[in-house]
């Protein structure tokens, strides 16, 4: 591009490292990204972007996998004292913890870019070897730490802000930045969409940073999300004595059990592939006691949604039915859903070419997946509008430390090469 | 007694023994007891006594597990071939093969005794050392062999019947042979109780002979047994090809796997013993194709009807909710049921004085039990009305050869000890 | 091509329909395709094929699924009672009845063309509107009946025989015409194989009718076969009296049940399609007895033959586990194999070239199979020598009917295309 | 009996009340009866009986169901903060918490007492309306509440200590007072029998106080405890991705609910009662992560021994075939255990005619139980050497609070009830 593109992405990547590094260090797990998400807000409405945060932009009723008020207010009120932006809190209270920044430059197509906040529930490792303890950003939040990268993504997202602000002449149209709370989980974009927020966006670009790819590898248009549901269940029975009045129980073990046995046999499908898992079951009080309940930790797959509404329904029947067997009743609650999806090509094709054009980026060859993302729902909303949606994986190796783990850390190099292609395919895209 | 008494009860023991070896020879299994019941009819109707039959004994809607009518109908001919009483024959066409011989003398108490007269559905051995075939009495009926002694049992009712007769200007009262079919699968009794065959008797006497108890020993009033419902149950979903279409079948096999495991797992009860089997499972058609029916043969038992209820209750449950697991419909078709039941103490005293007094016989311990008997509904009702009812074990080894095997056979010389003791109990019961 | 083509095979597609017929009419069932392989053996030796037979194209050790050697009898029998050749008859008995004409004319390639012989174990329908009943040829061999058009392939057969002994002096190479039992159950040609009958081949060309293709679809090239493992078990428990000693039977049928539910739950695969399916349960001998022993019918499959043998694998821990959770012994007998296979896309190019000259045919897109055929043993080993295979689907509806339904039929007319692609793509792979 | 007995009995029973308090407000569960048993030592030795504690009378490697290192030093810091006796403390550091008082007088027979100290893990109410609250001797440790009244029994144990001690002039022979640890699961009285407390008893005598008994009903000889076996099982098998990697876990959530259902299908057994309960089942770690470990909390019971022998072995076998189906390994830990037992007729005589004769007593008639108690070791090893032993039943009721829930209290007065009755068979034991 230009000197002025080589300042301003210098500069960007610059202050990008030192923002990773405080989200970091200030880890929040989905719903409670208060201190990050009023940082964000102030930030984007400091560079003069127009903010819409809280209710505007997330449908309460669509809102899966809450944690309870308490966990809520309990977390709002650290956000306060970890220096969160006091006027913002008081919009992203109540779990409402989504931002969007939108930028007008005269009439002209919307690019949509979303950026996810959330930390993952684990504690992260203390160990010397681990550079952010070393360098002490690791989390100080109990039981949340930024293992999957999404520290980056908010800090990329910053940073593509400050570029765009300072090329807005170069464009015609709208920037809508989507800071996206809760992703883990599948949790938090369909209450996004739901408040409509893609519903203007014409070319919507969303990214990951990988830690077992190459620095700067690039897969421009990922598919093969699979579609899945994420639900709790309660089977709830009666308790009585083992010893003394074992015909009296209503057992819901019992009922659980067969559950899981009969969910995982639910039939395959000749269409695609379909997934089933209870990752946990916790149930029942003393040794002596008929097991008065159970809960279940459940998700189904589906390579198409159609597969996964096969593999949802099924596990409805099962359940209903294993519960019925003991005179049990059942409660199934959603907690996260996520669509199959692909990348438009044409849109893909477009980051690609751009690839080639910068430094340090290099194109990798697409895999299977197997995974689920719900960028999905908003990738599905823009495409079923006429627009375009594209997925970007971003390389960050840095000694391949698995996502999800208590070690997990990348490239932060990586953030600068994110800006500059995210940037780069915006502008290129607002400009012809 | 007397002269008398030694006279006809020597005369009928030895008419017995050949009553016994007709009846072997030429065995019927439950419902089909054609020739039999047509030959009992005769000999009674020659001996003077009042007989019913037919319909006129057996509640049409409370036969259980009864054959097809081409079963009946070809069996109703072989009995036609193999030298039935054609007048009888015709009373007791399409599975009416019931009858009650009846003898009054004045005013008096009701004595009822009953006699089983069905077979066993397996073909009996032609091994040289098996002495019905060494004899030339072995059953020429495949799949049908008098293994469990109702052989004998019939014989031994048609022995009392004659002593009964003949001393009959001794006693007060009224006599009812009852002669009963398809106690095996406890599949007749019902029917006979329910056409009000037992609503008038006072005592009531039931015997069995035991090939595993010593010739002569004697249970005057056996308890102990278990109610029992038997029932078949067919489970039906549907095919499809288990390579292509996978998702398209609703798997019967699944939903009867399910069930029979929870079916055992039904809690015990803290009031008693309780028992379920599933004997058979039938299901499939071929290799590739998802299974789309399941027959399971089940039995439910209890040391009381009250728990045989709450096992059977407890059955149902599973296997509404396993049909249902699997979209598929459940079809339950009762097969036979029995009561639990006890003897009346005080009509077994009197069974065990007589006892004392006759030549060849001897009291046995009591044992626990663990079996069923149709016998129980006649009891139940006679000791609902204030009669009082026993059922008497008589020991009839001949080697140990088990109830039920292809090389069962008993001690001839007990039909004989079994004539006097019911006779004489009779007798005794309406002199006084 | 020229008269002299024209001619020949019309002429053979006449002869065709009426060996059809005949062998429709004495349909054989999977190794005892004795009249039928006897009659094929006797023509190829009359055209002056050279002929090899019985123990000389199949691997004894390698036949899988073969009937009781009572059954061989029996319809080794009928089939000299129902016209087979009495001096080929001798060579194909005990179930040896594979057949391979060889016909040599100078140096050049092998071409080996593949039909399978064997009926299907079903009663054909005696229905007005069944063709084959109205017509004549309807299957005088209960529970035997070709309906899946092996008859025809057969026929097939024996019409490409015609026509290139005609043509001989036009090629120059060997032809293979290889006549194969049991390929329903996927159980004859592994030992066919194992044999070496298609050692030497170059070029090889399978073929199948299909009912549901509009006449002369063709799919020169089908692929996506599912590997499988046809295989059955015994669980062989202990029987006990259900309600006396419940404790002292070893249920074969709780394992058998714990077994089914957890085959089917075997976890899905991510490299793609896998299959499991319990065809048939038949287990237990009385309603009062616990269940002895079980017996189950048993398939695996899966997109590539390694993810077959995951689900063979996983289906062995968990028979085993199954049967000694219940002191059970096993016993598993395998019935049958396929592997996954895909045409060689140079030779179905070949064949779709021909195709598209002769009249009658068209190209069909491809679909996506769901369905084994053990014609993949041969593919795979020409192909692991280094030779191309393909396997060839020829559309010959005549109303929709099923395959491997009492109502299959066929379209006679595509024996005739059959004759003439096959005949036709024969010369092309030997002129050079 | 005399005025030294009115008076000494008084004042013992109104000290029980206060020991009663003190004990229930300073609850300890199994193991960690640190302070109480400090306490009770402390007592007895300055009432003068020979004391034996720790590892004196608790065989280590017997001792079943231990709390970790941590806990047991956590709690006995707890104790030492909460005035238990520091000498006597540290003897039963480390968990090795049972007493026995042992009082000599000349030559005669051995009458042992035995009292179990620990309280439930569960936490009391603090409601109004609960009595220990309001009167303010609720208990204060978190997680530990006596709701079963072993702090009664604890202090029926001191006030017998003081009325023998006063009265020992009128025996002849020796008293040992028996305090034993962790009742609750059935975890201390084995280590106690196999540490040889019981060897030299000839008379042996256990009481409970039942809250739904009327006060001072009396059943002087307990029986029909059903033997029982608890133990903690680890399936252990591997983690994987749920939706990328499902072939590569092991899933020990299947092996567990396959081990679920079939350890509730064990047969019945013919020989009389048998119970088994999985009552807690905590599996996985995340939705999407195939659980990897399954910890289950299981308990086995029979009306005898060869019974819960016979349950034990079975379900040994199911968890064994359970966990290689799934490729898991298995740890199963015993957590407790009881024997079946029957009190001996004549010493159970002996404490009905002294009921008899003591005022506010009354005999009850006997019930069926259902439940278990580990002081049938001590009752087994006492009859196997020939002595005789005996179980009370001591009616104390305060409104029907339920055993082992937050709002268990008793009727106080039932400790000077029991103090008498047992103090009285103790002399009238050794006196003659």
């Amino acid at each position: 591009m230009n000197v002025l593109w080589e300042q301003v992405t210098d500069e960007a990547e610059r202050r990008a490292v030192g923002y990773r590094r405080d989200f970091h260090r200030y880890a929040e797990v989905g719903w409670t990204e208060f201190r990050t998400s009023s940082i964000v807000a102030r930030r984007l409405a400091t560079l003069g972007y127009e903010v819409q945060s809280g209710r505007q932009v997330l449908d309460d009723k669509e809102r899966m996998g809450l944690p309870s008020p308490d966990v809520l207010e309990e977390h709002w009120q650290r956000a306060l004292q970890q220096g969160g932006d006091r006027e913002f809190l008081e919009r992203v209270k109540g779990g409402f913890t989504g931002v969007v920044g939108i930028l007008r430059n005269g009439s002209g197509p919307v690019v949509g870019l979303r950026f996810d906040m959330d930390g993952v529930d684990i504690s992260e490792s203390r160990d010397p070897g681990h550079r952010p303890f070393r360098r002490g950003f690791v989390s100080i939040n109990d039981g949340a730490a930024h293992a999957c990268g999404h520290d980056g993504h908010t800090a990329v997202g910053l940073g593509v802000a400050e570029v765009l602000v300072t090329l807005c002449e170069q464009v015609q149209g709208t920037v809508k930045l989507i800071f996206q709370p809760a992703e883990e989980g599948v949790r938090g974009a369909r209450a996004m969409v739901s408040a409509g927020v893609v519903d203007d966006v014409d070319y919507l670009l969303g990214h990951h940073l990988y830690s077992g790819w190459e620095l700067g590898q690039i897969d421009p248009g990922r598919g093969g999300y699979l579609a899945t549901t994420k639900f709790d269940v309660v089977i709830t029975g009666a308790a009585a004595h083992a010893g003394g009045k074992p015909h009296e129980g209503r057992n819901s073990l019992l009922a659980a059990s067969t559950a899981v046995l009969n969910l995982h046999a639910i039939p395959r499908h000749k269409d695609g592939a379909t997934r089933i898992n209870v990752g946990k079951l916790v149930a029942g009080t003393g040794r002596n006691v008929v097991c008065p309940s159970a809960h279940l930790t459940v998700e189904t797959r589906g390579s198409s949604s159609e597969l996964n509404e096969y593999m949802y329904a099924s596990a409805m029947r099962v359940l209903e039915s294993a519960a019925s067997m003991y005179g049990c009743s059942l409660d199934v609650r959603p907690m996260g859903s996520a669509q199959s999806a692909n990348s438009d090509p044409e849109l893909a094709h477009r980051v690609r070419e751009y690839t080639q054009g910068l430094e340090g980026l290099s194109l990798r060859p697409p895999d299977a997946g197997g995974g689920s993302e719900d960028f999905t729902y908003m990738m599905e909303r823009v495409q079923q509008r006429g627009g375009q949606a594209t997925s970007i994986g971003i390389g960050a190796d840095l000694g391949g430390w698995g996502h999800h783990t208590a070690e997990f850390d990348f490239d932060e190099r990586a953030l600068g090469l994110a800006i500059r292609l995210l940037s780069g395919v915006t502008v290129a895209s607002l400009r012809g």
